[in-house]
């Protein structure tokens, strides 16, 4: 018995675009990254995998990327569930800067310990700015646990309770688990379940809109290299679903 | 101590447009449907209501409405729970017939007690309809109580239990509630609620993408008439919301 994983990062967004840091401003996703999502739910549909629960973060640029790819593969109605341990990593009084003029301040060795370093976080956001969450009615019940800023060290001991607790006794139920969420957030799960050392995961990227696929066994660990739905391996898939009819 | 819940019925759906029974078949909205999703969401952010958490039927016309409501009062990260139970009245053999032939071939008297009677549910759908349900993976686990057809009553014995297993706690528990379904099974909810007749309750028609709000008590009925959030409406909820800050 395997239990299959399907990670996605969100589509491109309004501050990607405008090169600006995000972390837990919720801001909606661009025209590119709609058609992002899009290409998501074809990919999906495509493989032959049928995603039976999803799981998202609580910020939009998730959440409508993983509606429009599960609307793209017609599975609109399977349930849903949110929460901010999938949120992006929060990143402090970076957020709403410009990533170019926060280099030229900062110079490069700072503002890439900021942006990579495994351990580090930026400064953190005061609960004043027009950029914080402390008083955004999705967080009202976190208390202490709500972050003023984050290191990816942060973000993992934040989102793996989260995957303990909620997404892997979906996965031992049968279900295929549809995980939508951010950069960080999923480097977190990939680190974990490949293995990657502190050192190397700053340096692995996940692309945009590009269903990550995994085999997991008994322990929800993989049991195979995960794998991309790129076009070439979901054409293989439909052809492999198409001939299914042929030989029955 | 009183509980705000707010009903919803769905836009326009393509065979809406096309004068066809849809009942069970999965059909999406049209532009105009999405345009009244969209609307609906902007009359709830006018007047000052923050749903906290919303409940859909399985059916997409209703999940994208919810959708594109809660985007537009910029509400999307507040939790979602699906249920067939509340999805449109099962229309049997009728699901994918197009109404003004039904009416030639069978007659008016025929046609009204399939369309309007309270408990005369038309004749049921066939298994191997191409507008059947029997072998939707959304349906699996319903077995026996997966319906073929159904009358207003039938949709009221399926909904209730529903409303008092789910809905009613979430009430309880201080939550804003956002329900988004369909016409007759917003209008069984509403008999349930006003104390409406069998006899009266087949001419109430509730408009698509007019939300309707009931302030109830901790019986979970109706403490004040419920009112429909229209646009003048609105209009004095917003001027009662910006009202707020100048007094305070």
């Amino acid at each position: 018995m395997t239990y299959t994983l399907i990670l996605l990062r969100h589509g491109q967004s309004d501050w990607n675009e405008r090169n600006l840091f995000t972390g837990w401003v919720d801001v909606p996703l661009t025209d590119l990254g709609r058609a992002e999502g899009v290409r998501a739910g074809e990919l999906i549909a495509a493989s032959g995998l049928l995603p039976d629960v999803q799981f998202t973060s609580v910020l939009k640029r998730a959440i409508h990327t993983a509606q429009l790819a599960l609307a793209a593969a017609d599975r609109d109605w399977i349930p849903v569930q949110r929460s901010w341990r999938l949120n992006e990593r929060h990143y402090g009084a970076l957020q709403g800067r410009n990533k170019a003029e926060t280099l030229a301040q900062y110079g490069e060795e700072q503002f890439m310990t900021w942006r990579r370093s495994f351990d580090t976080p930026p400064p953190p956001l005061d609960d004043d700015s027009e950029f914080s969450q402390a008083h955004d009615p999705r967080y009202a019940g976190l208390g202490d646990d709500l972050p003023r800023t984050e290191c990816l060290k942060d973000v993992i001991e934040r989102m793996l309770p989260y995957w303990r607790s909620d997404i892997t006794p979906a996965l031992g139920a049968g279900r295929t688990v549809l995980v939508t969420a951010h950069g960080n957030s999923l480097r977190g799960l990939v680190k974990h379940l490949d293995g990657i050392s502190d050192e190397d995961i700053v340096d692995l990227n996940i692309p945009t809109g590009m269903p990550l696929v995994y085999e997991l066994g008994e322990d929800f660990m993989p049991v195979a290299p995960s794998r991309y739905l790129d076009p070439e391996a979901a054409g293989a898939g439909a052809a492999a679903v198409a001939s299914q009819g042929k030989s029955a």
